[in-house]
């Protein structure tokens, strides 16, 4: 295992102390250039490490993938995962090994070192997985709460099945974007409480939901449920994930069977996918469960961890306003919990799969996870930095979303998940 | 454009008229022996006709798939699917050609006759596409009203949105398995309302639901809206559909966000994909919309398709009883509604999707599509013919679903879609 808190392991690459990708977090990821095609690779401070090239170097020949080249040039590492936990872990145990201020294989290897790596920013980046299924939960406490009060009833905003159920609908896979991804303004079904009948127009409450996906890294057959106490190997590692959402359009659709059209017109995800290894270290207790879960959800020590988030709004040619700064420590389902209910039926599971957290929002004020909860239903207008307000998403913002962890001097980092407004289709 | 309904139109092989599969049929499925491996077919009279067999005897090689001949060896037809409208059109036609009985290039060459047909009985059927996205819609007005009326207000069983949006939502693609395999009833948590708390074990409420679901031909970028009048271009046939419900598990999970674990322990697909240009002579018009629907979802012309539909429920051991006869015409919203409704906020389709109709349910008691709406939730138990009743589904039964559509003397079946229900995990 990485010691992914050791602050003496360090890199021959010079990495600025705010980096979100020193040696310890190592997340993997596909990119493209024009000369290399497509290719997995590590994030390791401004730089990619080139997976397939690193391959090709021979660097890999003593573990078990060197008949299996190809997995790194795939448009998605789903291949890779599907080589299973050991192989992971091995191929990122070598990286951070080549990447170590000691060692000269790679370092003093000229050729190797320049065809090895490439400037983050010379690079695409694309969706790291192709996602077979996306489930969207409903994990925080305080997100349920605020929406029941909006929506439903603000004397018994949580519905009686939440505190014993990590609720969640079945989402849209297709529609998984990377993040940069512009994101076109949906069209779809309104109707105002008064209105006697619904139109169809470009949707008026455009909103961002802030929330953390993990991907699947094993799939189980059908029939198998997966005890909780071994559910987190089931995870490959963790995404950003920005589930855009038309409010207007969801409130008029979603009863009886949930989100649809409110929701599917796009979904946008980090091309870094961070390890539960990497992970390790900022691992806390998830807040106290009552009732007590039932059997099948309970689960025992740290289930959750401490990842700063935040969200920022940037209009069209104006400056940056962060509007909210939230922690994925505050969901009240762990991931675990999650994939155990997933599979609690027998559902099966397959390789790149996501499952979302839902919204991430604290219990202050400034760290809600979505414009609906941060402008109330757009009845408090969110002031930004040039003098604009907000009650929803207008064209031309783009939202950005972060996240890192951070302790004894080591950071963590995510990255970000971006994406423009588009104006609606005529 | 074959004429589908010509009843002069008649094969060289010997065909049952009660055969859900005459030359006017010719729907696609994919198939394996141990000789052959996996193969795409071609449902005639109790034959497969081997598409790879066929293709390597040059029968296609003046078709534009001639480089291709690998789409017919894959374990789904995703890929054939994926040539193209124009090409499916052109196999199909040229099998057309090649099974009349006065065409003699495969009637009378035995070697290839021999190499090109396979009795049915011979083959495994294996799920005919990977179906990368599945919506469930909730298209039948009936039992729309009759969930209403039990789940909800028998007094306002309809719901405000339901005349305006064809209501559907994403289900779980992972669990969708071919017609014939086993379903492990699913262990989950139901609550009875008088009870103080949930508990976790197997379903009590174990149901099926009777549907017809369309599968996609075509992809769309994202943002890009299919206009109605264009909606059927992206179909490339239909399959029967067994959306197996676990009523207990769904009504105590699903409010807000919808059906989950109550329908991702499996659903069923018939092996063999009937094509729109078969079932073109069963084209009729659908029940009148009250109100209108607005502008992208207002459709001329016949939308609809009058195929009989059949359950049957046959326990372990014992003989099959028929216990509900419905028709795919009584859909209130149509095909091309839903998926112009699915496409209107710019969600991107992909080839291989599933669409699933929801339960279709006629306006007698004999014609309803589920457990819940024939025994009206448990409360009047259904009569076997072996002298039994049921209230939901036991372990051990078998229910079988059929469909076809007939008339001028020619009928155009579906074949079945079957599974057996096993006992629960422990």
């Amino acid at each position: 295992m990485l010691a992914a808190n050791n602050p003496d392991l360090h890199s021959w690459i010079d990495i600025s102390p705010l980096s979100d990708f020193p040696i310890q977090n190592l997340p993997f990821g596909v990119f493209e250039t024009p000369e290399r095609g497509t290719r997995a690779g590590v994030a390791i401070g401004d730089y990619v490490l080139d997976l397939y090239a690193v391959s090709q170097y021979g660097f890999f020949d003593d573990l078990d993938i060197t008949n299996q080249p190809k997995v790194f040039r795939r448009r998605s590492l789903n291949s890779f995962i599907r080589l299973g936990r050991p192989t992971w872990r091995a191929v990122r145990q070598r990286v951070s090994e080549l990447l170590r201020h000691d060692n000269p294989a790679l370092r003093d290897n000229e050729e190797a070192m320049h065809t090895c790596l490439v400037r983050q920013s010379e690079v695409q980046m694309l969706r790291p997985v192709r996602p077979g299924n996306y489930t969207d939960f409903y994990s925080s406490i305080e997100h349920a709460t605020n929406v029941g009060m909006m929506f439903r009833d603000p004397a018994n905003a949580l519905l009686p099945n939440w505190r014993h159920i990590p609720i969640g609908y079945h989402g849209r896979a297709s529609s998984i974007v990377v993040s940069g991804t512009d994101i076109r303004r949906p069209n779809g079904q309104r109707k105002a409480p008064d209105a006697a009948a619904p139109t169809f127009g470009p949707s008026q409450q455009l909103d961002f939901e802030l929330e953390v996906a993990f991907i699947g890294g094993r799939a189980t057959q059908l029939g198998h449920a997966v005890p909780i106490q071994q559910a987190e190997d089931y995870i490959f590692g963790l995404v950003l994930f920005n589930d855009w959402s038309a409010r207007d359009i969801q409130s008029w659709e979603y009863v009886p069977l949930g989100p649809f059209l409110g929701k599917s017109f796009g979904s946008s995800v980090s091309p870094w996918i961070v390890t539960l290894d990497a992970l390790e270290p900022f691992r806390v207790p998830g807040p106290e469960q009552e009732p007590e879960p039932l059997l099948y959800l309970r689960q025992t020590g740290a289930a959750n961890f401490d990842i700063n988030l935040e969200v920022a709004i940037e209009p069209a040619g104006g400056s940056e306003t962060v509007i909210s700064r939230s922690n994925f420590k505050y969901m009240y389902w762990s991931m675990a919990q999650q994939l155990a209910h997933q599979t609690s039926n027998g559902c099966n599971l397959q390789v790149g799969d996501l499952y979302a957290s839902g919204t991430i929002s604290g219990s202050t004020p400034d760290s809600l996870g979505s414009m609906l909860e941060l402008t109330w239903r757009g009845t408090r207008p969110l002031p930004l930095a040039d003098g604009s307000e907000r009650k929803f998403l207008l064209d031309g913002d783009t939202v950005t979303m972060r996240g890192f962890a951070e302790k004894d001097g080591i950071r963590i980092g995510f990255g970000e998940v971006s994406g423009t407004i588009l104006p609606a289709n005529q």
